[in-house]
């Protein structure tokens, strides 16, 4: 079965705001058989929703959408789905009492535009938003569903697995599921293509094979068509089989797992303990190790060291290493990384020094030369890195670069 | 004129890659007076490809594709171009020499895939990509123009410039810009509402206020419609100025500004510098700090300080503090705060202690419990703040709240 997704609001057509909540509900989804057949993003314009609703209901069973909920008179959303699945705009007690509990809870004053909240279709079924005040809404034309969401993204992540759950119980399964990722590390996406060449040549139609190449690692997905018919499928795990041996010592994982996920795994399976020390990253490793829940066994802090005299007070960095090469520098990086495992008493560590852009770049040193050291127990590795890219582009690669420099260590 | 964006690649409309490039495109031509009508993402199967190209086309005179370019088997995008515009596939020299730059440039082995990539549509005009191997597709057809860019972010970022000069050569301006932003603080969605609802009231229907909350702020956009005429536009400057009467000490500033360009502004204009003692919002205080180009004048670095010996040993929090009143507590807070001030002599530092979640959390103190502490020279503010969501809802919003807390002492 198909779903569309639905994104609305002029800040995500215009760009000011980045959408996240659709690659969420089409991962959610397509875990569950779903296969995503369109995402469309809309602006706050009636005609615009309408059409992209129609177009979306005439090709999917499902069709969700997230946005244009909100208080204020720029979402006309819930409008819009009285227009298209008709009835009239009643009070729902239990969302307005979910209302006033949220304000109560944030101790904040409930005004008239979030009372007015709890006004919803009498065409839907409302699901509960316990995270907001915008109540979801559940609405049936001819045998489609479709279900008006929030677009706050920290709601749309919280309620989603509640939709799924609706959403399985109505339908069931969307489809098989027959997609899996593997992570792949150490070798370029031209080499990996050339290398599974034959592989690739001897999938049926049916199979697909798709390279995400990402910051350290590269992402192989095997897909199945969702069309495939359970007795196809018995050779999907054979084929994992295969296109596994093939990526031999490369393969990282299977599954879809980051730089930092892969290197918390590593220093787990040693129960090793980690400490960052950032220069150029400026806190960006820490800030991508941290955000994975329970890193607190192994991750033990950082420092950024943006300048000198925080390389030299904290870090232990010698000034005569500073003047004499240079904080972008081999002995300035080494320094670093021992300096963060003596202050924390971390097993391992990773530095990095170098320079992000746009300005600070010379001839020697041009912009995207990056120092990073990598420390364990039994060994320190320090290499200099060219990334290419903005300032953005060069933190990316060289906090996922410092991860995985750290994680072959391991 | 209108814009619409086609976004390429199983990756994105499976949620396994967050699609970025449609923002950044939406937002470039937009500043040139461009409509944004649509953003469309498909995977790669050439069906839902022709399909959104041939909808966007009808609608928009310019259509901005992105991904499908890779030289791997699953990137199908140029032949589906050929088969929209005709034409055949040639080697074109300044592309292939192009690629074999960038190969000498990383220091990699080029081979024969790569090599494929320098083989073009007759039927289009090559925009030279400095960035990568795929090379940017101009094609036109009965005036309507169609733009193919490749699917890395940094590439789009770094060549978009570029293209739209191009854009802007064959068409000039896309219309009148007439949208302003407007960065407001410390005032609720609802109660905003509330005051500018005379405003809202007797604005024209070609006017149109948005809001867009942001955690630690709202940004206001005032946009006219794109039909407006230059006559009817005189109103604008005189709306915004009613506006910002309206907003009066919450107008933090004109424009869009984060939370951390908003506190890099204002310690700038009293030449303080700042430091980040951070537990629970893991490095993301001094990454959003230092992703800021030439933060480096006032941002002198941080600590991580995740577990309690580093807090200790680094901030000089005392054992006696976080065994009477535990690590999340206004007294550690403080001594953080105190601490980062001292080890680094930033003038100014903000210090975050919490639970992220989704575990630690207690009757006492549960999940989204932080506390913050604030300081200048001449003062320290420290707060106990509660943050509904996951566990990177918690770490997005404690840190705007550090720096919008360390702003308001300014």
């Amino acid at each position: 079965m198909n779903i569309s997704i639905i994104i609305i609001g002029d800040e995500i057509l215009l760009g000011r705001v980045t959408d996240t909540n659709s690659g969420l509900i089409a991962r959610t989804f397509a875990a569950d058989g779903w296969q995503v057949k369109r995402i469309r993003t809309v602006g706050d314009k009636a005609a615009d929703i309408r059409q992209a609703i129609e177009e979306s209901m005439a090709e999917s069973e499902l069709t969700v959408t997230t946005g244009g909920l909100g208080p204020t008179r720029d979402d006309i959303t819930k409008g819009e789905m009285l227009d298209i699945f008709g009835g009239e705009l009643v009070h729902d007690p239990a969302v307005a009492r979910n209302i006033e509990e949220i304000f109560a809870n944030r101790n904040i004053k409930l005004n008239d535009l979030t009372r007015a909240q709890a006004m919803v279709p009498s065409s839907c079924t409302v699901i509960q938003n316990r995270l907001g005040t915008a109540p979801i809404m559940w609405f049936e034309k001819d045998g489609h569903a479709l279900v008006a969401m929030p677009g706050v993204p920290y709601e749309t992540r919280g309620m989603l697995p509640q939709v799924a759950q609706t959403v399985h119980e109505r339908f069931g399964r969307g489809g098989l599921v027959l997609h899996r990722e593997f992570t792949v590390t150490g070798i370029s996406e031209s080499a990996l293509a050339e290398r599974l060449a034959a592989f690739e040549d001897s999938l049926a139609p049916n199979f697909k094979l798709a390279y995400l190449p990402n910051p350290g690692e590269i992402v192989l997905r095997l897909d199945a068509d969702y069309t495939t018919a359970p007795a196809e499928a018995d050779g999907f795990d054979a084929l994992c089989t295969s296109l596994k041996t093939l990526l031999g010592a490369n393969l990282a994982a299977e599954g879809k797992l980051s730089p930092a996920e892969l290197l918390l795994h590593a220093l787990r399976a040693r129960r090793y303990t980690v400490a960052t020390a950032e220069s150029c990253t400026g806190g960006n490793i820490a800030h991508l190790i941290t955000a994975i829940p329970g890193c607190s066994d192994t991750m033990l802090g950082g420092v950024v060291s943006y300048s000198n005299d925080v390389k030299m007070q904290t870090l232990g960095v010698t000034r005569r290493a500073l003047e004499q090469y240079g904080a972008v520098s081999r002995a300035v990086a080494g320094q670093m990384v021992e300096g963060i495992r003596r202050l924390t008493g971390a097993d391992c560590a990773v530095a990095t020094t170098g320079i992000a852009g746009p300005s600070g770049g010379s001839a020697e040193k041009p912009i995207g030369t990056v120092w990073i050291a990598a420390a364990t127990p039994q060994q320190t590795i320090t290499e200099c890195f060219h990334f290419g890219g903005d300032r953005q582009a060069v933190i990316d690669r060289a906090s996922a670069q410092a991860l995985m420099l750290l994680n072959g260590l391991l």
